[in-house]
């Protein structure tokens, strides 16, 4: 729901989707607010939506699964309408990989392909998730997962290993401290937006995402320097997104606001390039300890 | 150690400490080499220099304290040569907060000081700690040791606390995930340098501390500008030290390479300040899920 309100802020936005007899009519007011084309969600009365239960340790930062209702997701075989497989964006959600192989297999034309995961498909079904990394553009997970997938405790060996499989870019979510983005010669990273009130951490991820992609499909060139604002982007959508429950606060966001978010953004990450010149200055000045 | 011979780079460096009679003639000579001037440097032959154990978690991000030998340490009084009291700029490295307070009085023209602690002293002397704080200008912890510090789980509201106490900048170490810096109405974080193996994490922070200290000395301004760029120098000299143990690697230090990856920073961290245009480009462009 976030990642598709956030993203909708920068382009037009289908859903693919299975939901519950609990999905109802509030939820469906949002994507309608939002024009969330929604031709693909399915419905099923007697099911119940997906559902992932966890606590936050005391900074927030690190989230524990306690567990995750698979639900409807548990039986779903997405079929795409031939209006969602000319997407030139397409974000494969977190399911089970084998599914989402499955709808990556339907749009053979896309121009970025982008997948999601989690602990749990990494525990159960690791074979086929490294078949599913293997066939997408950008994978986006936080850096637990990274080194989970990989094998690797150390982030940039994990990416490279990540890249080596097919994805040309990486990106990292690391919480409080920001994300980073790999791709074969470039590394990129930036800090989270600093926030005083941190009130739900749910879905900051799933903000970032959509923000990320939303921006992307706004944007002719998927380069180097887009996939740099978007993570900007994204990042500014996750840091609304976490001020209030769910999201209250980015379906009443402004492009001003976010705007000023992404040139804040600029301001704390701005220095000047000036190489050390090899001299002590002339003035005195030492450092004692 | 690490600290002298990083800002020994930058500029002309005096130590001021205690050391046993295992401080020997190898570490001697690494001051002599980097122009350490040594006139405040006191020998107690029959004592034993300070030592700190621990051990890091499996990503090299986490260190637990097992042990620290105050040693020579526990009955040190810093008096200051007159050379020493005219330093422009004073580093209080890692000792009880009582004493450092007790150097701070004796440079009370130096342009800049800056403070470092540990856990041990927030354990058992917070209310001098805090005192020691009111009277510098600059404090250089990591950002668990800034939470319990401040007593605030969130480190925005954490850095706001600790400022309101007296420094004019609270700089905070995040390991492998950078730095982060804060002053009144400024912030600023960059990420740590990206390796692939970090061999021996042992020092780092003291690296860290060492270049930056060190090229702000070399500055005649010590502006936000000229802070923000002594992170990124800090961080350089950080990210050389633990690719080999000790010092070993930072010895070697030629500007070139240290100004080489002052540059890959500004690669690391840049992107094009291109706000959105408010508008779905005419393009299709879909985002699916």
């Amino acid at each position: 729901m976030s990642l598709l309100v956030a993203a909708s802020f920068f382009t037009d936005v289908r859903v693919v989707a299975v939901v519950g007899g609990d999905f109802g009519a509030d939820e469906r007011a949002v994507f309608d607010r939002h024009n969330v084309d929604t031709s693909d969600l399915e419905v099923i009365p007697e099911g119940k939506t997906f559902r992932w239960f966890g606590k936050y340790e005391y900074d927030l930062n690190v989230a524990h699964t306690l567990d995750t209702h698979l639900n409807v997701f548990a039986g779903f075989e997405p079929k795409l309408s031939d209006g969602s497989k000319k997407s030139r964006l397409v974000f494969l959600g977190n399911i089970q990989p084998d599914l989402q192989r499955g709808v990556r297999e339907q749009v053979p034309n896309a121009e970025l392909v982008a997948l999601d995961t989690m602990n749990l498909w990494i525990d159960t079904t690791r074979e086929s998730l490294q078949k599913t990394i293997e066939v997408v553009d950008l994978l986006i997970v936080n850096d637990a997962e990274a080194r989970q997938i990989s094998e690797e405790p150390n982030l940039i060996k994990a990416a490279r290993k990540i890249l080596s499989w097919g994805p040309r870019t990486l990106i990292v979510k690391r919480g409080e401290y920001g994300a980073a983005m790999f791709t074969q010669n470039e590394y990129f990273a930036i800090p989270a937006y600093p926030l005083e009130s941190v009130f739900d951490p749910t879905g900051a991820g799933d903000t970032f995402a959509g923000g990320l992609m939303g921006y992307l499909a706004s944007q002719k060139t998927l380069d180097e320097a887009a996939l740099r604002r978007a993570m900007i982007f994204g990042s500014v959508m996750a840091s609304f997104n976490v001020e209030e429950f769910g999201t209250e606060r980015i379906q009443r966001l402004t492009h001003d606001e976010i705007n000023q978010r992404f040139r804040d953004f600029k301001r704390f990450t701005h220095f000047e390039e000036i190489p050390f010149d090899g001299k002590v200055s002339s003035f005195k000045s030492q450092v004692s300890s």
